[in-house]
């Protein structure tokens, strides 16, 4: 057995001297195809589930912790590597079930850790090992993916390095690392019960930002009394708490770093910047991009980038620190943005004596989110899409009212996640499960009015699912619309799990399938596993139905996932051979007991 | 099937030329016997599971509710009746189980609802049906039985009537009944992890007290800022509110009433008391005693009563309310007492002129307590003990510290309730699942000081469990100890699954075995499920092992069990059949999946 703790990077960079010369990309490819199909070293990690206190704003809060810690353990691991996590679950009444956002899961569907999907949850007191391949380079992360358990602070980053002796397709001396995420003082449990309540209760804008878990809230608004004692809100502000210090980004002058960001965020969509500094954008959610600069970069929800930073020979004025921020983008903010502090040399990482710098777009301004989307292309050499598909499916999200209760339906459904898991049910036949009944590839087009709420905000609850020929390929339209309320239309990023799409394009509108598709970009597009769907506009996405298994896509904004904004789909389940024991016992799949 | 809504007696009195009239109890005996062999109808009740808000001290929290309602539903059947509860989990995430506490569960011990002994937990989304034979008329209850989940708010009452044509042992015109209960702000989740923290952090005593779960916390210490608002910490004390308007208990002039009493406290033992009206004591833990009047009642967590009313035919000095009250008990007592409402004829509910009475003894006064648990007798009539014992064993409790955290522990182990449940891994022979050796049968009471905190306080962790012969009469002494604490030792009320016993005696010190047994009651004593062990005393008690199946016998403060202190015996296992397949699906009963 491996080492139980995850390794952790060098702060310090490697002189550039020993760092190995970059080679053309199409060899890298190969190399890296090359080292996965080797199956690389295994990595085995040992993890306890259990709660734990914890002040990430400076407010104590219960938070679900891995093995003690906030935020969980960092992976990492080497491409082809197979990761194994053996998880206990210490809490006393709540199941778990972890997700391995980016990770693809082929030939171990079971393993990618979805509610309702891949498999029963893992009761109190159980261990439960997940053992898969990290297949592809990148930058990832993992969290929970039952109830709202992401927002509870389950999770962590995973990163997979290039094979051994593979080189990057750009050059840099040092790492740098954030994981960015919101936070609320009300528990994620209360979080979840007001958006099943009549009347309904949102989760209102997060009481903090946090970066690699770390944020800061007014504590002069926590009084500290009995009662607030009583209740569980305690301030911990003063400077000996370690877990509310801000967070230390330390560069060498001169030297050039690779940042790795990525969003876990339960709602917001962030704009990050440092200050005086430029980002070379270089990956995005695990694939290369064009080389492209920018000031500042939007962060979805469920998205993940690298960006190249050149540290100064001689910072301006001198300087030695400098800020790095996180604003809300594409809602009203009403949170303090995120704070951490770049630091040149061994200095002392004291408060910079600028102001933060202020965010570069007003919340609304779709148009300057979506220039910045559509900047982000496929490096060259990327594997290209398919020129045609074999299917479209158009996906309309509307928000409803179920039963007074507001929901999301996509195409007039709102995903009710079943209690015996799609994968064993569909593998064993178990008929029950689900209803089998095809969901609807479109919506009324003709007729249905993306700008304004729904004349008929009524929807179903459902479990159907969709069933895409194995190794076909299938064009996907998210279409968005007006919410219940006039003149409004929210981001959603929708994640999808056991693949990577190409987006082939954003419109604003209603997409037009006869013109629309004229216009998507087959020459480059991205490769991602989360994109964004604006305000009363359209996002196209083309994928090739190869990973047998059942998957979600989704919204990744936490709670619009528990309204029931998400599809599972399901290619090649004929092609799975028989699925470990340990992922059943829920369900109908309780039927095989004595 | 049958209605979904539990029958509810009706508030106002049957006139008493309605009733019938008593007969001699031996013929009652007889009658109960026969009416339980002939199976009696069965009750249906559907139940959905879910946290829903609630303020049952006028501050708003989150508890797990069962059809929106708080407590549950009341099951009320005759003697007889088989309860089927089809019980569907809608939390997100959270697992649960139901204890029927006194229910028997004789044919039937996988439907005990005992987290880690009976069942495995009922996953989230799950629907479990429990079916089970009421046997024995009495004041009973349900609660959940993993982690905290009585804490949380999930229990209600269970009221079984004698059958259709029986007569109870005494007269009376109308009913009433109150479930008691203490209430915390902290969710049992955050209780639970303080339990288990280092530092240690302790539940700390209750906010509030309830009668029907209802009571009433300081407003003006809960400021409703937005602070709070967000932390879930929301005063709700306007007039308007019902779920904490004052319980009424409203009776007619002249009348004799039968007032139920059952405490599903977390901590807290009580004193009850009516103001100016004395209590004849009649029954508990559903078996009859000999009529004894009180002025006042100590409930100890896991006890049931009835008690006999009489309304005056002109109440003194003319007043038409009076107060009724439940005062903290045996701990330093933090809390407000419970208060209720005591109304003569359709008058209002007003408050009473006078001031609610006073504890009548020092919190303390652990001779009080003992003078009125020795008055606790077994009805003329009721199945004696058998004259002696097969086995005796001697529990000491202690308070230890393991890994630096505060434990309870049973002749030094500290019981851990395993991931398969002892049920199912007894009868099918799943030897892993548990520690097969036998737990010790007594501790070194030649140089054990129970008057001192432990000179050694580490235990260990165990789930090693007594193995009764089938038919055998078992004794059992429970030894109290000083905690770790100089000068502390606690009331511990022992609650037994599946049996009643009978209690023999209560002593100060260390129990002598030579001596002390001369002094047990043989003659009539009581039967009972739940009794106290005395700060620094032991309390012995007897029972016949003829019930097949795994069952636990703890403290029932829910910390204490929390924390270890309980044994889990077993007994018949050989003539149990087949265990029903929704009762498995965890740990080692995965082996049978496909």
């Amino acid at each position: 057995m491996a080492a139980s703790v995850a390794y952790r990077p060098a702060r310090r960079p490697l002189p550039a001297s020993l760092m190995s010369k970059p080679v053309l990309y199409a060899m890298v490819v190969v190399a890296m195809v090359v080292s996965g199909a080797q199956g690389g070293s295994v990595k085995h990690y040992k993890w306890k589930v259990d709660y734990q206190y914890w002040s990430p704003d400076c407010v104590e809060k219960v938070i679900i912790s891995i093995n003690g810690q906030y935020p969980g353990p960092t992976i990492r691991v080497r491409e082809g590597d197979t990761i194994v996590v053996e998880m206990e679950n210490l809490m006393p009444t709540e199941a778990v079930i972890m997700h391995w956002h980016g990770m693809q899961q082929r030939g171990t569907p079971w393993y990618d850790g979805a509610g309702g999907v891949s498999q029963c949850a893992i009761n109190p007191g159980e261990t439960f090992v997940y053992r898969f391949q990290a297949e592809k380079a990148g930058t990832y992360f993992y969290h929970g993916h039952l109830g709202l358990q992401r927002t509870a602070g389950f999770y962590g980053s995973l990163i997979v390095d290039v094979g051994r002796g593979v080189q990057e397709a750009f050059e840099y001396d040092g790492e740098l690392s954030i994981l960015l995420n919101d936070w609320w003082h009300r528990s994620a449990i209360e979080q979840g019960l007001g958006l099943y309540s009549d009347p309904f209760r949102w989760v209102g804008e997060p009481q903090s930002l946090l970066m690699e878990g770390r944020g800061k809230y007014n504590c002069s608004l926590v009084s500290g009394g009995d009662a607030e004692e009583a209740a569980g809100d305690r301030p911990r502000c003063d400077e000996t708490n370690k877990q509310c210090k801000p967070l230390v980004l330390r560069v060498q002058p001169g030297l050039k770093y690779r940042l790795r960001l990525a969003s876990v965020t339960s709602l917001s969509s962030l704009n990050f910047q440092i200050e005086d500094h430029n980002m070379t954008l270089v990956e995005a959610d695990g694939n290369y991009v064009e080389e492209v600069v920018l000031d500042n970069l939007n962060l979805y929800s469920g998205e993940s980038y690298s960006v190249l930073i050149e540290a100064y020979k001689q910072p301006p004025g001198g300087r030695k620190t400098f800020w790095v921020t996180a604003h809300v983008q594409g809602r009203l903010p009403k949170t303090t943005p995120a704070l951490a502090i770049l630091v040149y040399g061994d200095g002392e990482a004291t408060t910079p004596v600028s102001s933060p710098p202020l965010a570069p777009a007003a919340w609304n301004d779709t148009a300057f989110s979506l220039r910045q989307s559509r900047m982000i292309v496929a490096k060259k050499g990327t594997i290209p899409p398919p020129a045609s598909s074999d299917q479209q499916i158009i996906l309309l999200n509307t928000q409803n009212r179920i039963n007074g209760v507001i929901k999301w339906a996509i195409n007039n459904i709102s995903l009710v996640p079943p209690t015996t898991p799609f994968l064993p049910a569909l593998k064993f036949g178990l008929k029950l499960a689900f209803d089998h009944t095809i969901p609807p590839v479109s919506y009324p087009m003709t007729t249905y009015d993306i700008f304004s709420p729904p004349k008929n905000p009524n929807a179903n609850f459902g479990t159907q699912i969709y069933r895409f020929p194995f190794n076909s390929t299938v064009d996907i339209i998210l279409q968005n619309a007006n919410s219940l309320t006039v003149n409004n239309s929210e981001v959603h990023p929708w994640h999808m799990h056991g693949h990577d799409f190409w987006v082939l394009g954003y419109g604003h509108g209603k997409f037009n399938p006869e013109v629309d598709p004229q216009a998507f970009n087959l020459k480059n597009p991205p490769l991602r596993n989360t994109v964004p769907l604006y305000p009363y506009g359209w996002t196209a996405l083309r994928f090739v139905a190869n990973n047998p298994g059942a998957w979600f896509f989704h919204c990744h904004v936490e709670a619009h996932l528990h309204m029931g904004m998400g599809i599972v789909f399901a290619e090649g389940i004929e092609h799975l051979d028989r699925l470990p024991r340990s992922t059943m016992g829920c369900g109908l799949t309780k039927t095989w007991l004595p």
